[in-house]
C-alpha cells in the first residue's frame, strides 16, 4: 500500500516524541498512555473520526509510539501514521460497547506482553477519551503497575509552536477571515440562522484557487446565538430568522490539517444599544490593553488583568477567563486545556506559543464577543487573522 | 425572561423521568450523575456545546432533575431546560481546567447540601464525559457514598422511541435523502472532497420551503473516504480531488433537532470493477435477509446472523457488528450504545425501537456501505429514509 501524506516531517515528529520523552522523564513515567486525539495525533499523525470509541498511543521506554485502538479503525492508522504496522495493535470487534469486557483489558495484556506492565504508567486522568472504566480496567488488570496522572503531560509539550504548525495556523487564518467576510455579506433581518451556518461551512471548507488549499472541520461547530440566547456561550443554532435591533455573536474557526484559527466578531442588526456600543468600547480598550501585555516573558494573568482593568472602568466585570492556547484540536474543544489567560495562571508566554483571546462577555440578557488568535513574539502578538476588530451593524 | 422553546412536552419529559427512577429502583440507584450530553438533554432539554467542560444532569430520589455545570452555562440551562433555576447550579470559572481544584470536587459539596452524599450513587463509569479523574474527585469527597456503574441506565430508557422522535427522525430522513441527491448531483471525477463536504452541508442545514424545516448538526461529521483509504471507516475529508476508477462511500447522516437518519451510499467513478459489483450483490441481498428478520420480538443476532449469512456466500467476511441504535446524539457518536447488531446480542427487538443498519465492509484496499435506518415495527421494518439502494455509478 502507499504510505501516508504526513502533515509534518518525521524529523518534526522525532522532536515531539524527544520532548515527550524528556517530560516523561521529569515525571517519573516510564510508559506513557495517551487517549486525547489531539496529542495523539501530534504524536503519530493518525487522524480519523474513531475517538467514539477507546484508542491510544502509548510511548515506551523506547521505540516509536505505539497505536491502539479498533482493529476496523488500524487500516485508518496505517493511512495516516509514520510508525510500522507492527506498532499498530488492533483489539476484536466484541470489545466495543459491550457489557463484559473492556478495550483496556485486551491493552493492559499486550502491555504485559511487552513487558511494561511493572512500570510507571502514565495515563491522562480527566481527558475526555480516558473514562472511569478505562482506568479501572487498567489497574484491575495491571496490578504491579503504578498509575501517575499525567494529564496534560503531551499537552505542555504542544504548547510552542513550530514553523510548520505556525504555517497550518495562518492558512486557518485566512479561512477564518473568508467566513466572517461572508457573514457580513448574508447577514440580514430575516435570514434564517440554519441558512447562516450553511454559508460558514461553505466559506471554511471550499478549495480556493487563490490560497491553493481548502479548510478542514472545526472542534466546536459555529455558535451564532442572538438577543437574550447571546447570554449563553454556548448554543447552537435553529432554523429562526434573525430579527432587527438583535445582536449576535459569530463564535467560529477557520480550520486547515486539525490546526484552527478561531475569531469572533458580533453583528448589530439594525442601531445598536448604548449597551453594544458600551461593551464595544470597553472591548476594544481592554483588548488593546491585554495584546499590550501578549508578550514572551509576560505571565498569562498579566494579559487577563491588563483586560478586566479596563472591562471595570466600564462598569462591566466578566468572571470567567479571557483565553486559552489553542493548535492541532478536534472535537470537542479547540483549546490545548494548559494555560488559561486568567488571575492566578502564572505561566509565563514564550515565543510561538499561541493563544486564542477570548474576550467574550455573556451577560444577564445580552452577549458580545470581539476576540483575536495570536502568536507570542518578544515584542508583541501577531495577531493571525486580519478582520477588521469592530461592532458590525447592519439592516 | 422568556422562557424555553422545548423540543417535547413537558409529560413526555415527565415519563422519561419516570421510566429513569424506575430503572434507578431496579439497580437500587438513589442518586443518579447523568454526564452523557444525550442523555441529559434527553431528561431535561438541555443543549449546548458545553459538554468540553465538566457538567452533568443529578436524578435525586424526588423532585426535577438538578441541571450541573460552569457558571457561564447557567444560562443556557436557563435558555434549554424545563426545570427551575433553583435546580440549575452553576461551579465558579476557576474550576476549569484547574490542576489543582476539580468541578466534581464542587458537586460533592452541593450533593451534601442536599443529604445526597450517603447513598448509592450510579455514575456512567464508560461514558467520555465521565473521567477518571471526576470519579476519583467524586470518590474521595463523598467517602459515605457507595457508587454504582449505571453506564448505560438512561441510554436503554431511550431505545423506544415516542411519537416525537419518531418525528423528529423522518425529518432528519426528509435532510439526509436530500443530502444523497446533492451529492449523486455533483459528483464527479475531480470534484475536491472540500468541496463537496461544503455541498453536503449546504444540503443538510438550509431552510426547505416545502419541508417547512432546517438542519441540524450531525453527532458525526461526514465521512467520504476514496479508493484504499476507504479500506478505513472513519478517515475525514482533504482537499484533494476525487479520481475516476474509484470508489468512495458517503457515511452521513440528516440531523433534526438533534435526532439523526444515518444512511451511507456508495459512489463509484467511471466503470465498477467486479469487486465493487460483487459487493454491491452481496450487501444487498444481505440487506434483505437482514430487513426481513428485524422485526418486532426477534434479537439483535437475528438480524446480523442473516446479513452475515449472506456475505458468506459471496465469500465476504464481516469481522465487526453491523447496526446500532440510533436516535438523540451529540459528538462523538450518533449511536445509543446499548445494543449492538452482532452475533450473541441477545436483545429483543421491540417495536419502536430505531437502529441504524451498518452493513458497512472495509476490506484490504476498498470499501464499500449502502445502509438504511430503521424503525422496528410487528411485521417488518419501516425504512427512515427514501434513497435508491443500489451502487451508485457516475463519470
Amino acid at each position: 500500500m502507499s504510505s501516508p501524506q504526513l502533515a509534518f516531517s518525521r524529523s518534526e515528529f522525532a522532536e515531539r516524541i524527544e520532548k515527550t520523552r524528556k517530560a516523561m522523564e521529569d515525571r517519573e513515567v516510564d510508559v506513557l498512555i495517551v487517549s486525547d486525539p489531539s496529542n495523539m495525533a501530534w504524536l503519530t499523525g493518525y487522524d480519523g473520526w474513531s475517538f467514539y470509541v477507546h484508542q491510544c498511543v502509548i510511548v515506551g521506554p523506547d521505540g516509536d509510539p505505539v497505536w491502539f485502538g479498533r482493529d476496523q479503525d488500524r487500516n485508518g492508522a496505517r493511512r495516516t501514521c509514520f510508525m510500522s504496522e507492527d506498532d499498530m495493535i488492533g483489539y476484536p470487534d466484541h470489545y466495543v460497547q459491550s457489557d463484559v469486557r473492556h478495550p483496556m483489558d485486551f491493552l493492559a495484556a499486550r502491555l504485559e506482553e511487552r513487558g511494561w506492565d511493572k512500570t510507571r504508567i502514565g495515563v491522562e486522568m480527566d481527558n475526555y477519551w480516558y473514562t472511569a472504566q478505562a482506568h479501572a480496567s487498567l489497574r484491575q488488570h495491571l496490578p504491579n503497575a503504578a498509575f501517575v496522572n499525567a494529564n496534560s503531560l503531551v499537552n505542555w509539550q504542544r504548547a510552542v509552536k513550530s514553523d510548520q504548525e505556525l504555517l497550518y495556523m495562518r492558512r486557518a487564518a485566512r479561512i477564518v477571515e473568508r467566513m466572517h467576510q461572508r457573514i457580513f455579506d448574508k447577514v440580514e433581518p430575516g435570514i434564517r440562522k440554519c441558512d447562516l451556518v450553511a454559508d460558514i461551512y461553505d466559506a471554511s471548507l471550499r478549495f480556493d484557487d487563490d490560497l491553493g488549499f481548502g479548510g478542514d472541520y472545526p472542534a466546536i461547530v459555529p455558535l451564532l446565538p442572538s438577543g437574550i440566547d447571546a447570554s449563553a456561550p454556548h448554543l447552537t443554532w435553529s432554523d429562526e430568522p434573525l430579527r432587527l435591533g438583535e445582536g449576535t455573536f459569530f463564535e467560529i474557526a477557520g480550520v486547515y490539517r486539525r490546526y484552527h484559527c478561531p475569531l469572533s466578531r458580533t453583528v448589530f442588526l439594525g442601531k445598536p444599544t448604548e449597551t453594544f456600543l458600551n461593551a464595544e468600547k470597553a472591548v476594544l480598550e481592554g483588548m488593546e490593553a491585554g495584546l499590550e501585555m501578549a508578550r514572551a516573558g509576560n505571565l498569562c494573568e498579566d494579559v487577563a488583568n491588563a483586560f478586566y482593568g479596563v472591562l471595570k472602568k466600564y462598569g462591566i466585570t466578566k468572571d470567567n477567563r479571557t483565553g486559552y492556547p489553542i493548535g492541532l484540536s478536534y472535537p470537542p474543544d479547540w483549546g490545548e486545556r494548559t494555560m488559561s489567560l486568567r488571575p492566578g495562571d502564572k505561566s509565563v508566554l514564550e515565543e510561538n506559543m499561541t493563544f486564542h483571546f477570548m474576550t467574550g462577555l455573556w451577560m444577564e440578557d445580552w452577549g458580545f464577543e470581539i476576540t483575536e488568535s495570536l502568536v507570542i513574539k518578544e515584542g508583541g502578538p501577531e495577531c493571525l487573522a486580519n478582520v477588521p476588530r469592530k461592532l458590525f451593524v447592519k439592516g
